[in-house]
């Protein structure tokens, strides 16, 4: 069993995350930390990580990005193997995470999602050999989502353009004269009722079309993903690591 | 064997229409008009409706609207049913339809195919049942298509508009506030390669979709759809049927 | 406001019952009825439902149905109406419910989800419009489901033998001879992850298809169908109703 | 322009490929060859492959593993890079084959669509990275095709299980105890109407599905893969060459 302290245990994702460890059969949670600490949880909480005296096998970080001086020395000097799903980092700090890299194993990703970073790996791959195609990206999220097109839609479009720099992104159609010039990416944002979130990506050419989907059931695949990557990173030498990493 | 005549026989769709009654064991063609015909034809093909020495059960019209007194007066004179496919008529022309069909049996409509207008009927029937949920229209057609949306996109939002009245529609959402209103109806065209057409109604509520789709995959459906208002039409008196009365 | 009463309140559906009324701005859940009572609700929780002395608009059963003689005694007597969820009754326990259904405004369906009973009704109106084409079913589930095909796939090709009683069940094709016959209602269980419930129909013609889909995203939408049936419950006299009357 | 010779000009697949090269504003179609030449082509038709006076700068078959001597003595003889699409090969051809691409670059594969070796690739990928979720295959045909599953779903199955050999195949659930097993594939075959071809790959695990797809709208992929093969390979030296070498 690996022993995992969850650091940001009683935020949003803390609180799934924490779920999906007590369900795993080969995770054991053995404290959590958390700035705000109160009742509510069932184990161990801690108000810092240098608090904590558990000795644990990984850490998994869903917490701010102000705990991460925290968090490193924790980590580094008990030399325990790190994964960051936290975001919203500056430059600085990123530079510090890429040090205390050398000294232990940290992973760090800002989408922990493991479709949806198979979906991006897919992306690329694909249009690659289907350069010729004309590509779309639709996306479809719940009526209370603000902004559009989704983040996670800009990363697909991104990974094409990567691959396809002449590309331009266009966000609606319409009119009597509104025909697809070749080099255009439409993005098109669905919303409607509770979508949790749908990305599908179309590369349509002559008499067939490629599909490529991910669809997201709930905010439980961060969770997992990060799991994943705790697996991971526990048979890892000091480094810095990602996805991509991951994905092999 | 139903006897068939067909009214603009060597345009496209004249063209797919003749293969598909040819290919059907329980129509006959017996033969074609014309306003320019030529050799190509392996049946007898007259310039003008007036022309045709054959008795027919029934004729279908995929012409011009400008040959309309000319099918109209040999319709009503040998009292053979007619399906008018052609599109593009005045008042003052579709006023003659009307009192054509008070001495026989005339269909007439402007889209044929069965699929497209099964499809106008549910989006009533659920629009009205899930009048609360969010509904979205997204389509797909090939990269040379010029305008958007298509006009069945058009025709489907106007179905649902017809059941809720207060509908607005959204051609494409995109910045930072975009969050969607209830009483919006997103649009959404999506354009690639050599995709014929398809169109897509999603209802999205409360942990629920429902989707109402049609596929295209050739003109043939619009020569199909003229091909079963024929059959249906030889069963019925003198009067001025569509589709709506077809479908039952 | 309406005032609501949760016979069940404690079990699976009832818990999930419970958020959804507590979440409804238009009702106010006034207190609960388990046999098995304990401390956990926020809310009064009675016993029996003839324990109860509030007075309520409506009463939503998600219970079991040995509960039946006590829920319709205390419904008749304080002329309330009731909306039942609870499945598994035998015939003498039908009977009765029919028998209070004189006195009381009586909601009873053994699928509460508004979006599936819309798909029955659209799939009984696209066969009789399409009885012509080929007609196939796809359900998708979770990796623990245990029977197949679903019950609502069940349904479903229930609901097309209505309209066309010669289709016969395929439960699938696998051969080098196994050609589709005219008759055959293909139906296919797709199982995978946590999949919550998909059912996909498909009207398959000449060169078009019209598909009718529903996905579910949880089970709150037996719960939310329920609410709706209750709204709909209050402004009816005494009888019988299900989803068909409340659909129009 | 590239010169180009088709091998099977007046067959099947040869009459979509006339029609494809023709149509195609980087190829020049300067003749074709055909074992029962006749007047229908509007070009010049030879019988066999070392009649053809004219130099071209490629030849694309689809023609009968019949004529292959005849092919490749022609091709070797005046240096002309080969296409083949052809299939049934024996053993023995398949040695010539090799033997020739030793003179010359040849391409060979038994499946020209790319869209299908995209797809077949990127489950090859997509199984690497998603081992633990479930893997299911769709295939969706017209209701005259005989055998299920499609021999596509098959190669798609195989890609799988050549990632991961523990995988079994399941053509079909049923029953009440129908529970999936962790290492089974279930493939799907839906039939109806007269759809071209649609291939499903869905990986479902915990709260997320990823999905590929591929839908075929005509054999002109075929036609269309082989003149890309064609173009590919113009610019290759002596060799053996096939879809993956062209995806790189």
């Amino acid at each position: 069993m690996l022993k995992v302290i969850i650091n940001g245990c009683l935020g949003k994702m803390g609180k799934v995350l924490t779920k999906c460890v007590q369900d795993d059969d080969e995770l054991e949670l053995i404290c959590g930390v958390s700035q705000h600490p109160n009742d509510s949880a069932l184990f161990k909480v801690y108000p810092k990580m240098n608090d904590v005296v558990e000795k644990a096998d990984v850490i998994i970080d869903f917490s701010h990005h102000s705990t991460l001086d925290d968090v490193l020395s924790f980590a580094t000097k008990t030399k325990t193997p790190l994964v960051i799903a936290t975001t919203g980092y500056n430059e600085d700090e990123l530079d510090k995470i890429k040090e205390a890299s050398k000294i232990i194993p940290i992973f760090h990703s800002s989408n922990m999602s493991l479709g949806v970073n198979v979906l991006l790996r897919l992306v690329k791959e694909a249009t690659k050999m289907l350069a010729d195609f004309d590509i779309e990206v639709i996306e479809k999220h719940h009526n209370k989502k603000v902004d559009a097109p989704s983040g996670t839609a800009v990363m697909i479009a991104n990974a094409v353009k990567e691959v396809l720099p002449q590309v331009e992104y266009n966000y609606g159609r319409y009119g009597r004269e509104a025909k697809r010039t070749k080099n255009e990416v439409g993005i098109h944002a669905i919303r409607g009722g509770t979508i949790v979130g749908e990305h599908d990506v179309i590369y349509a050419g002559h008499d067939e079309v490629v599909e490529l989907k991910h669809i997201a059931q709930s905010k439980d695949i961060f969770a997992k993903g990060s799991i994943s990557a705790a697996k991971y990173l526990v048979n890892q030498g000091a480094g810095y690591y990602n996805m991509d990493n991951m994905l092999g």
